[in-house]
């Protein structure tokens, strides 16, 4: 039987434009955090996973340079790239370090500084990590064209409206409104939103994302350190992951991210979750919301709502507080912001915290089942990474 | 107790300057080799880690786009970077996540193709990646510079020569001249070598390791289906691993990289291998012969040699097949090539082969203990990793 991995530390920067710090400085805001949370120093660290994609950054190896800046060497270390979902990867390879048995104790640090380069440049280097040959190149689609492209297939095959998506990005500026960690302070109404200029139709600038700095970190640890360290041990009760072809030309539809319903199947039938019924189990979610239609989409890949309903949830606000399901009370993507590849070890600090109960007051979910939901995609789809974290083992 | 893991396949591009193929192409080559030596096919594998640095070439998403074109979509798959020791930090995670039980196959690719860039460009890029801020952008200092550093030190110090350094750049070219996988297939003397003009003094052009395009691929299985595959399957003994300061302006001394015995110790202690006398162990080694000199280190970083006395093994011609301990049958970086993400896993590749005993005739070294060591560094010493690999679990 594999052993069981517990998160028993947790750390996040600011995140928002971070002119203020070195990618190395940065990464230790969290890392600092985290150490003190577990109540750990760096002498009990014997393994670092760093997620981050850097191209936009002048430190071509992130890893060692935080290493040493953190007082974490000689521990060894490696970084890990699976573009937007690079964080869930660095924690589903951390988990499994842990699980083997090669260390008891590992850290796990996102970190980006993508605001070192110019936004134009940024949005080519994302645009990039579409299918560069064939669509980048070839045809000069950047992200919001990709998410367009999902948007108006949704529109036009449910009848969703641009509206529809404003609501997504009105709730997660909500959220983001008490989370004195996420770039975005400010509420806004469906209202701002509609009258913000066009980035590529139907998305609206307050439906995308926007290009931020910010580290995460958590700390892994097997059950015999976790319980030594620690009272509220999160578990990490299963990992999914899938991939999907890069180019959208070979894509049968843009109304689902196949490697996130793949990714979600797996983690499901490892933790024991009905697929069907998916929300019984999880009191909280947080989704990759790059752009409001991803939210929508994720919904359904998730098996939160059936096909061309996820819109629903929207309008019913079942996604609040009090609602079905509760999603992105961190600000998600959209609000909080994105710092690439802190996105994923991001999600698994707020749902830490949310488990933990010891969030913001007003962002805080009733927790009764004891589950929570990380969903992280990268790419437009190419891959995805679906994380169950638990009270219980 | 941890599962035990080993390869169960191994694949194997030619290496050189691969502008007949594309990164996707090139590796393929050798994935399609390891699913037929290991009798299994794509829908087998359950995960795919990619290693990759890759700034040299136009494709900013690897893993997604190999994983498409091999047909392994919609497996999950990551891509991890730890300079030039990338490869064995991929084995080391794929390793990890089948000892962990989260996989029973696991695919791992090492590629790169650096010469899409000119090589200006690469020796830039490559020098960005010893310390980007203070020796790079404020010295201009390139790897060979920061290798000859370390040469000048040891010659001062311990009276080797340029023609000693010379030597092992003639082993390198010899053995490669037997592996029709090497960059370089023609042997040298020491005069080809003394003649051939500096670069960084005291290296010249024949001490150092060429720009090469090139895959190398190795599938892991646990015991289980390692036992139903093969007759033959080699086990991952022992992994280690370390890392250092990546400012050489911090380091103690140029005689050893503290990094590389940092692994060497912990790969040694979980092997059971008595540190003191290590090739009573081991039959065979390849190592991280980035220029001559880095092949000097490595026999003293290992053990192989007190110190001091590294020189002395080439002098005596100790690390031939034959000697103490030979080294590099394959050529090494040095003459078999140096498609930097590749190196750590055609390392795994080579000992396979030699464990097996199906290298070609010359370079096969004779296996009487059943063990062989991979030694892999990333940058100046940054990041190490030591692998042990055995033909008994």
């Amino acid at each position: 039987m594999p052993r069981r991995v517990a998160i028993v530390g947790v750390g996040h920067s600011r995140f928002g434009i971070r002119h203020d710090v070195s990618l190395a400085e940065l990464a230790w805001e969290s890392i600092k955090q985290a150490l003190d949370d577990a109540g750990v120093d760096q002498k009990d660290i014997e393994y670092v996973v760093y997620a981050n994609v850097g191209v936009w950054s002048s430190e071509p190896l992130p890893a060692v340079v935080i290493n040493e800046y953190a007082g974490l060497t000689p521990r060894g270390t490696v970084r890990v790239e699976a573009a937007c979902a690079s964080g869930s990867a660095a924690i589903k390879l951390g988990h499994d370090i842990v699980a083997s048995g090669q260390a008891d104790v590992v850290l796990v640090v996102g970190v980006e500084k993508m605001n070192e380069s110019p936004t134009p440049i940024v949005v080519e280097l994302i645009g990039r990590a579409g299918n560069y040959f064939w669509e980048f190149q070839s045809f000069g689609l950047t992200f919001p064209g990709y998410y367009a492209l999902y948007a108006t297939a949704y529109m036009a095959r449910y009848g969703a409206t641009e509206e529809d998506l404003c609501k997504v990005a009105v709730k997660n500026h909500y959220y983001a409104s008490m989370n004195p960690k996420a770039h975005f302070q400010r509420r806004i109404t469906v209202e701002d939103c509609m009258r913000s200029r066009y980035i590529a139709w139907p998305l609206k600038l307050y439906d995308c994302s926007p290009i931020s700095d910010g580290s995460a970190a958590v700390i892994l640890a097997s059950e015999e350190v976790a319980r030594k360290l620690t009272d509220t041990p999160v578990w990490i009760k299963a990992i999914g992951y899938g991939s999907d072809t890069s180019n959208l030309s070979k894509r049968e539809d843009f109304l689902s991210l196949r490697a996130a319903v793949e990714a979600a199947r797996m983690a499901y039938r490892r933790a024991g979750i009905d697929p069907d019924n998916p929300v019984k189990y999880i009191d909280v979610a947080e989704v990759h919301d790059c752009f409001t239609i991803a939210e929508v989409l994720a919904y359904e890949d998730l098996g939160f709502a059936r096909r061309g309903e996820g819109v629903k949830l929207v309008r019913e606000e079942q996604t609040y507080v009090g609602g079905l399901i509760p999603v992105n009370l961190s600000g998600g993507l959209k609000a909080k912001g994105h710092p690439i590849a802190a996105t994923g070890v991001s999600m698994a600090v707020e749902l830490v915290r949310q488990l933990r109960q010891e969030v913001e007051r007003g962002r805080q979910a009733p927790i009764r089942k004891g589950m929570a939901l990380a969903h992280n995609v990268g790419g437009t789809g190419h891959y995805a990474y679906v994380t169950i974290y638990s009270l219980e083992p």
